[in-house]
Formats: structure tokens, sequence, C-alpha cells
């Protein structure tokens, strides 16, 4: 049985509490047999300032770029919001992703029809919603320069920041896109502001291309951004693929996550491309929700979006699909069951922390 | 009895035809002598390109500037793909607000009870919402330069977009959002993306200046930019004004708008600064919603929000409060009449297009 290289990153705030139950999955598959790992684990994001003045260590990057995966739990805090601006919580994830080359951020919002009715949105226009977001994660205003605040005169301050794309950059997000489109519904929406942004002209015209070159099979929308974040508020079943840049793909995610009412429920992978020699696509799994530092600490995260990260990982990047399975079916399992974190609470169900959802999901297991 | 100098745009899509409802309120105004007035009109948009090839002419900009107030209809449609990039219609709008210097655009989100059935969200989260975006609206990535695409080898290009914000433009609008508090709520949000960007990060800084400097009593809390999205879709009464710049702006306002449930209700105001010696404060009006290409020319399109943006031009350019309350007080009797359009249509309601709509608000003044 192959043993799968997997980096445990717990972060910030209730990273920690959710990877512990993630940690007592893994012991569970391998004490069964089911799978064999080799856990490293390190610190990220405000952990890693304080431990090192860094927020990601060499050492850490280096077991980054040996692992076969990466899972994350979340960074950031305002305990952070006085330290230098390159050694921010969010900088260390920022750089997982670049020198990985993480160009593919998949985030599906999904709604869990036992919890249709935790979404702000009426029931009818939610249930059994599934919404695929491929967010471009490389590129665009996180990483362009010049990126500067510079003094000028009388006390005053300039700041800049540089959406960049190159045509390729577009291309290969395209393509996972239509790729994922074709094992799902066939249809695509590529959204941008062509209307007010350069970057947003390149896009469409760059979607259209891939479009026409191998896709014509699948449904292929363009919508402003402005107009996507309104279409997600109206009618989010109109959705199946939405592909998107980094910026606009961090905003129009967390929306169509929030649709769903289930936070806590949803991972996201974040992928590069397949490398030629080895074969090999680099991979780092995290919970779509952040570090949540006003309920840290206190047992009460849902630490299902990272258990479901964990399966996500198992299935797209170690092949366990069976392993993946049984996850996915015990988290189905405990909430048919009734069992309910804070964030998912309603009446009559039985409330647990997080380790209580960790024993519950066990038991299921 | 002073004469306002009123300029209608009218623009594309619906917004002739809505625009044609406003006229027929400013003569019922005039006859009634409740207000006087002097109106020019031009085009803007894909009907300027159309008739002179710019998007806005030099005349119709030099009857801008000579305007107390305007009045604008939409921008925009697919007939335009094709237009060079300087010509196409939303750069009449954007030359609008660049050239008259209309930094503060102000987007309230109300929701009519009479139509709180009509949101996607559930009545109890919506009914009475009142949030009132102040959106940044002359800087940012809509006019920072370099704009460009570029070719590179192998036929790849490269586009370029870039955000700049100066501390006097943050300043500006910050205090137009806690003026604005004072007569509201008293509790300003100010959403950017700090952990990402250092427009976001000055954005934060300016906002802190301003708020220590003379607006303690206001409450200010800050939000990162994908995180307000959320809280939008969540519990969009937790708002009174949210500040944030011109990108954010343009998709928050949106999706906020949509939460209401009536888009085509919603009126904006683009407000400049007040000028030294005339003491005027240039000013556009115009409906949140867009062009609505496909369903322009049916006469069925709501005319709401375009009468709304003249009661706000009477309220706060003309200084006309009882033609605005006339105004405002007729629209919400229509309403209670039972009078909907199709977009806000729902069953045992008498449903009317758009002059339909227009004879109802005329019949009740
Ligand atoms: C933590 C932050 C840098 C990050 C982002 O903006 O990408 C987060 O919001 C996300 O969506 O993963
Ligand atoms: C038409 C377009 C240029 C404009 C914008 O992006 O600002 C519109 O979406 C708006 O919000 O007024």
């Amino acid at each position: 049985m192959a043993t799968h290289k997997l980096l445990l990153l717990p972060g910030d705030g209730i990273g920690p509490e959710v990877m512990a139950e993630v940690k007592r999955v893994i012991d569970w598959l391998d004490r069964r047999g089911l799978a064999s790992f080799a856990i490293e684990e390190d610190l990220v994001g405000g952990a890693a300032y304080d431990s090192c003045g860094q927020p990601i260590s060499e050492e850490a990057m280096a077991k980054a770029f040996a692992a076969d995966a990466i899972l994350l739990g979340a960074v950031g805090g305002t305990k952070w919001t006085h330290v230098p601006y390159e050694a921010r919580p969010e900088a260390g994830l920022l750089r997982l992703r670049k020198d990985l080359q993480l160009f593919a951020n998949l985030r599906p919002a999904m709604c869990y029809p036992a919890l249709a009715d935790a979404s702000s949105l009426k029931r009818e226009l939610v249930e059994g919603l599934d919404v695929l977001i491929v967010r471009e994660l490389t590129g665009g205003v996180y990483f362009g320069e010049p990126k500067t605040i510079t003094d000028l005169s009388d006390g005053q301050k300039r700041a800049i920041d540089t959406q960049v794309y190159e045509s390729y950059e577009i291309e290969r997000i395209a393509r996972v896109a239509f790729e994922l489109a074709r094992t799902r519904r066939n249809k695509v929406v590529s959204t941008e502001k062509h209307n007010v942004m350069k970057t947003g002209l390149l896009w469409k015209q760059v979607v259209s291309e891939v479009h026409g070159s191998n896709y014509e099979d699948v449904e292929l929308e363009h919508q402003l951004a402005d107009s996507c974040g309104m279409q997600l508020v109206r009618a989010p079943k109109q959705f199946d693929v939405i592909v998107t840049d980094n910026l606009f793909g961090d905003i129009l995610s967390d929306v169509a996550a929030m649709l769903t009412g289930s936070l806590g429920m949803l991972p996201s992978a974040s992928l590069g491309g397949i490398e030629e020699v080895s074969g090999r696509r680099r991979a780092l799994y995290e919970p779509v929700h952040g570090a949540a530092p006003d309920i840290a600490g206190k047992g009460v995260a849902n630490p299902i979006a990272m258990i479901g990260s964990l399966a996500m990982a198992l299935r797209y990047s170690f092949g366990e699909l069976a392993a993946a399975d049984r996850i996915e079916a015990a988290i189905a399992g405990v909430l048919a069951g009734g069992f309910r974190t804070a964030d998912i609470y309603s009446e009559g169900k039985t409330r647990v922390g997080t380790s209580g959802m960790g024993d519950a999901i066990l038991a299921e297991l």
C-alpha cells in the first residue's frame, strides 16, 4: 500500500481545534489499514510568526514541497494586526499558493438538504444547491507589482496595487473549469468586469478562445462580476461552474458559501498543474471558513469542513476513493442522525462541540 | 421660484422608457407650479456612440457642467460589444463621474415592507432593511494607470489594471459616510482587503484616522470585503452605512440591492464636493439597475427607481423637499394600492407595464 506524504498546517484561530479532529480520522484510517500516511506537521500564519518571526518557515516550505498533499486549517487574527505587512499571517498562505503554483482553487458551495433551513435564503432557492467556484489563485491583484504605499507631501500617501494577468494564466484556469463542468452539469459562467478592466477584457477573450478551441460541448455564459453577485443571491441554482479571477473569486465564493447556510461544512482544494516528469499534481486542501478568532479555543467550531478537506485529499490527491467515500458517508450519517455544532444548530437537534462532532463521526465510521 | 437646470440622459436599453415616465412627473410638477425646471436632454452610452462615435459628446459634457443636476437612465448592451474600448457605452458614464468629480456614490438598499416577499431571503431577515452603501466613485481600479493590454511573444498577451488611492480620496469619502451615519443609525462598516492589498491597508488606516479626528461618536467597524459579502447575505440588518472603494462598492452594492428583492425600486446619487465659490454640489442621479437590454422596448420595465432618482434630486440638489415628499408618498401609495410591474409582481396584485406604473403614480399625485 502506498504511503501518502501529508503535511498538516493547523494555523491560527480554530485551525488547531478542527485539525485535531482530522488527526483522529487519520489515525482511524491508519489503524484500520484503509490508507497509510507519513504525517508531517508545522506552523503557518500567526502561529509561525510567533515562533520564528515569519508567517511560514523555510523548513515548513521544504516540507510543503516534499508532501503529496497539504491540509491547512486557517490563518489570521486581530492579534497580528500590527506585525509588518510582509510577515502578516496571510502571507504564509499566499506564499504556499504562489511558490507551489496552486493556481486552481476549487470551492464547492453545496447545500446539504438536512441543513437547508440554516440558509438565510428561502429553502426552495437553495435546497440541492451545488455550485462549484473555480477561482484563479496565483495571479491578479494578489501578486501583481507594484504593490506599494509611498509618502507624498503634506502627510498624504499613495497606495498602489496592480492586477496582472497573462493569457496562459487564464487559459489554464479556463481549461480546469471546462473539464470540471464536463463531469457535472456542463455549464460554465465566466465572470469579470470587462466593461471597466483590461484584465477583464483579456479574461473574457481568452475564456472564449479556450471554449471555441476544445470545449464547445460545454455551455458558456459571460457575466459581469456585479451581476454575478446579484444572480447568486437571486437564483443560485442557475449556476453549475463559475470561473473567475483571484479577487472576484475571493468575494463571490464567500457569498456562494454563505448561501448554503453551512459555511462550516465546506472544504476546498487548491491544485497546481500536473508535473511533466512525476505526473504529480501539488495540492492544498482547506476549509472555506476562516480562523474565526472570536470562537477559537472554545471547543465549539465545526470540524466538518476540515474533515471534508481530508476526504477531498484522499479522493483527488491519493486516489483513495473508498476511504473518501467512507468519510463522506460518515459525515452525511452524522447529520442525518441529528448531530449539530452551534453554527448549524436548529431546534430539536443534538448540539455537540468540536470533539463531540469528531466522536460522532468516528462512531459512524 | 428658482428654476432648476436639469439634464436628462436617458442612455441605453430600458433607460429611455423609464426616463419617459420621469418626464411626465416633471411636467406635472411644472404645471402645478410645485417646482420649475429648465430641462436639457442629450445622449450617453451606446446611443451617443451610434450618433457621434463617442460615448458622450463634448456638447453633452458642456451641458453636464452647466446643469444643477443630472438624471441618467442606464448605459450598455451587447450591441456595443465590439466598439473600441475607449468608446464603449460605459466610458460615457465613467467620464461623467470622473470629469465632474462625483466621488461619493450613495446607494441605498431599502426593503419596502409591501415587497419583502419578493426577496430571495427569508422575510424576517430583510423586512425593514435599510442599508446605505457609500461607494468611492472616482478612484481605484476604475481609473488607475497603467491600464493596458500588451502583446508578448507566442501570441500571449499581458493585461494590467492599477488600483490607486491617495489619502485625500479616502478621507473625503470617509467623511461623507460618517456624516450620513449621524443622520441615520450612527454606525459605519468600512470594507477593504487590507490583508492582501496595500490600497486596503491605506484605506483602513485613513478611515480610522478620520474617525478618531472628528467622528468618535459614530460606531466604526472594519470588515474584510469577502466577510462583508458573507455578512450581507447572512444578516443584512446588522448594517447601517457601509463605506468602500469603487470596485468592492460595485459588487457589494449590487448584492445589497438584490437582497431587497426590488432592484427596480432603488435610486442612487453620485455627488461631488461642495464648490468653494458657488456653494454648489455637482450631482448625478440614476437607478441602481442597469440597461437590461433583454427587456428593453417591451414596455415592462419598472420606472420607480428612475422616478425615485428624480425625488432624490429634488431633495438633495434642489432643496424642494415638499415636491420630493409628494413623489415618494405617491410611490408608496401606488405600492400599497397593489400596482406592480413584472419584476415585483406577486399573486393577487395588479400587473402594470412601464407607462401603466407612470399612470398610477400620476393618478396618485
Ligand atoms: C486569508 C486570505 C488571504 C484569503 C484570501 O483572500 O484569499 C482568504 O480570504 C481566502 O479566501 O482563502
Ligand atoms: C456600467 C458600469 C460601468 C457601472 C460600474 O461598474 O460602476 C455599473 O455597474 C454601476 O455600478 O454603476
